[in-house]
């Protein structure tokens, strides 16, 4: 029984694809927060580098992938594509389960695919030091690993609360070489500020976001990095949709469903935008499904409209689905998909109804996730658990309903990291947290009344 | 630049090969302790199913893989095979160094390849449940994968000291649904004796020995399995060195030198034996460097003698490098290679100088590893560390001599669950500790006066 759909390493793709080049509606401008007027390439310029910066705005349809970086995505690239053979078996589902696995990155996740690439450009522009914030620590080693792999310096602002109870992922930051800081921090204003209010602050991601903007907006050799959300990240993450559309090929089926699990959108993006452009284009009949946590459903519960990417109002404004930059959600375990709002791109093909969006709680999807691992072996990162829950209730629908559809998901990361979580489940102990409804109506409250 | 290469699925070795058929040397028989005589298939059968026994002593040159091992197999396997060429460059060495990676399969390590096939012969013959012992959890988690995937219980007993201090190697086995308990545990009669004599006791793999094969012996639906030292267990793994000959081939290069860690000899076995046929059979000038650690160097400082594998004397006995059954290791990092003693196949080809043996103090192996993950991005386990200090002196060597070697190693897991080891490197704790001299003349001279 074949089970694995390996491609070859000359299949690596080329390109990225830029769905911005296939969208039937314009993509919203971001607007700077002071005059209301969009933004220019210039706006940007004391963050990003001016190629992420036009990779941001580009509308072409396909953009060479150095080869420098496609050098480095061969250290764990192409991923292997999954039939999940014994989870279908499990299920009794006539559904045909096919799963992309990014776990193998060196990081362990599919964060490395954009990291890699803005360290290259930024290094390329001659800068010497990238900060970046960090929740649990995903994101924050994918830019270690990458930073370490360029040459280049790298800071992370870690949440303080995280940098204390989960140390590991610290470590493995450290060990690529980067300076991990528990965040507020003294080493910038806005990380003094806080601590001046609060000394015992354990921090949140739009601390920590704020600290590393001013960091980088601060010192002449140091830009800014961010892992999801903005138009090139999820542009880069489509490496993982091309090839598993050539895996897919292999395999000789295409699929009638694509899920997977949304914080900023980029890993869900990476696999689905590449297909989607046949959804847009070629008018193929296909479903695709967003994952939220209940504690954090953006699409489902949030505002389609103008809103600042970090709770200090530091970022330009971008037209998104939102839960209020100012929401904090609950301590749920899946870390990547505590964002109080959502990548402009997903959040636009979702309000044109290209896609849908669900959300889940997070016990049943430990659930989902245990009941893939003792079929299929690999524990799955909380995050993607979400997307399994989703792809074993769409399975089981095939069950009821006789259909053979073919269900693709990106299992985005392994759960190395995540072993105190899945004990918790195991106990029994693992808590869900409700819809927090009258919070999510104050941080809309306050969300800027801008292109209403 | 190419730097893995893949093997096509359709590649996945469909047979094991044994060296006993090759060696140019007879392997000492296994010793009753009991009546001095050796053992026979009907001594081991309350321990192991017939067919594992058969293959401890099979002299059969190649042993089919039975398909549904090799359907578990396709799951991760074929594993990639790296060139390092950017550890090449940093250390400025003419030598060309490849690395097989078997941090790949779901429980990040090598031990897979054997789990999976006793778990399946163990099925195929009746057994209900399996039982083993486990230090840091590499072996036990395996364990666990494999019979979660073929439908077996499972029952760890897992050093007291490490179920305590590491508790997430734990949880992985117990996601995947085995069993897991500390060792002195109540459960058995040898755990009840220590824990008499000494309630606190922080148990020991010895101990652990003594209590999974007393669960196995005194239970009609129970087996007993071990993760290394025994012929069938090097068998299993020379799936990893058949695969890496076909890699080298398309890499267009033979190894000069084999490297690889040894605890009880597995992992380096199965890259290396596959190879060691050339050096035999077709007279290929080659080297194989087993490396060990300083604080339990059995090959390079231990006697080769008849001995027992467990410190409860409950074993037959195997003539074996060996620093005596009752020596109890440093708490080094490397917990899979903290045993007394080494593969009887090893040995015997130590013995014959057809492989030679060095051993390294830990905290140069973790330096080692450091340089290797700077440059390659993968995070090495303490196990393979080892095997990367002695990669880098051998390629250092060659840009002494202006050799340009072939260097082929094993990479034999990640370093995931093992970053509180990097966290004390990095912050300059780590200790060393000297080969305990006394303590091992101690240990010898308690090993038993047989065939001497």
């Amino acid at each position: 029984m074949e089970t694995k759909y390996n491609l070859d390493e000359s299949k690596l793709p080329t390109h990225w694809y830029n769905i911005l080049a296939d969208l039937p509606f314009p993509l919203a401008p971001v607007i700077h927060p002071g005059t209301g007027q969009p933004i220019g390439p210039q706006d940007l310029a004391p963050l990003f580098p001016m190629s992420l910066i036009m990779q941001e705005v580009s509308t072409e349809r396909f953009i060479e992938i150095p080869e420098p970086v496609r050098e480095i995505y061969r250290l764990w690239r192409p991923t292997p594509l999954f039939r999940a053979h014994r989870l279908e078996k499990a299920l009794g589902t006539p559904a045909r389960i096919f799963y992309k696995y990014e776990g193998v990155s060196p990081a362990g996740s599919h964060k490395p695919n954009t990291a890699v690439a803005q360290a290259y450009y930024n290094k390329q522009e001659g800068v010497k030091r990238l900060t970046t914030e960090t929740g649990a620590g995903q994101w924050g080693s994918a830019l270690a690993l990458a930073c370490n792999l360029f040459g280049l310096e790298c800071k992370v602002y870690m949440v303080k609360a995280s940098f204390h109870q989960k140390p590991y992922r610290r470590v493995m930051m450290e060990t690529w070489g980067a300076k991990v800081v528990p965040s507020p921090s003294r080493d910038t204003h806005a990380g003094q500020h806080i601590l001046e209010v609060d000394p015992e602050s354990p921090g949140s991601l739009g601390i920590a976001i704020s600290e590393a903007v001013e960091d980088a907006a601060t010192r002449e050799d140091t830009k800014y990095s961010l892992g999801s959300v903005l138009n090139h990240v999820l542009l880069h993450q489509t490496v993982v949709g091309q090839e598993a559309k050539l895996q897919m090929e292999m395999a000789g089926y295409y699929p009638d469903v694509i899920i997977g699990c949304v914080g900023g959108g980029s890993n869900f993006a990476g696999l689905s935008l590449p297909f989607m452009r046949d959804k847009i284009v070629d008018k193929k009949n296909m479903r695709f499904i967003a994952v939220e946590p209940e504690a954090c459903p953006s699409i489902s519960r949030g505002e389609y409209a103008y809103d600042f990417g970090d709770t200090a109002e530091t970022t330009p404004l971008i037209k998104m689905h939102t839960l209020g930059h100012t929401f904090i959600p609950a301590a749920i375990h899946a870390g990547g998909l505590r964002y109080h709002g959502m990548a402009p791109i997903i959040s636009a093909l979702c309000y044109n109804k290209l896609m849908e969006a669900r959300a889940y709680h997070q016990t049943v999807c430990f659930q989902a996730a245990l009941e893939f691992t003792r079929t299929e072996g690999i524990i799955p990162a909380p995050e993607p658990s979400h997307a399994i829950k989703a792809v074993i209730d769409e399975a089981l629908a095939c069950r009821q309903s006789g259909e053979a559809r073919t269900i693709l998901f990106n299992l985005s990361g392994h759960g190395h990291f995540d072993m105190s979580a899945y004990d918790s489940f195991l106990a029994g102990k693992l808590e869900d947290y409700a819809y927090p409804e009258a919070k999510v109506r104050e941080a809309l409250a306050r969300v800027p009344k801008v292109g209403v």
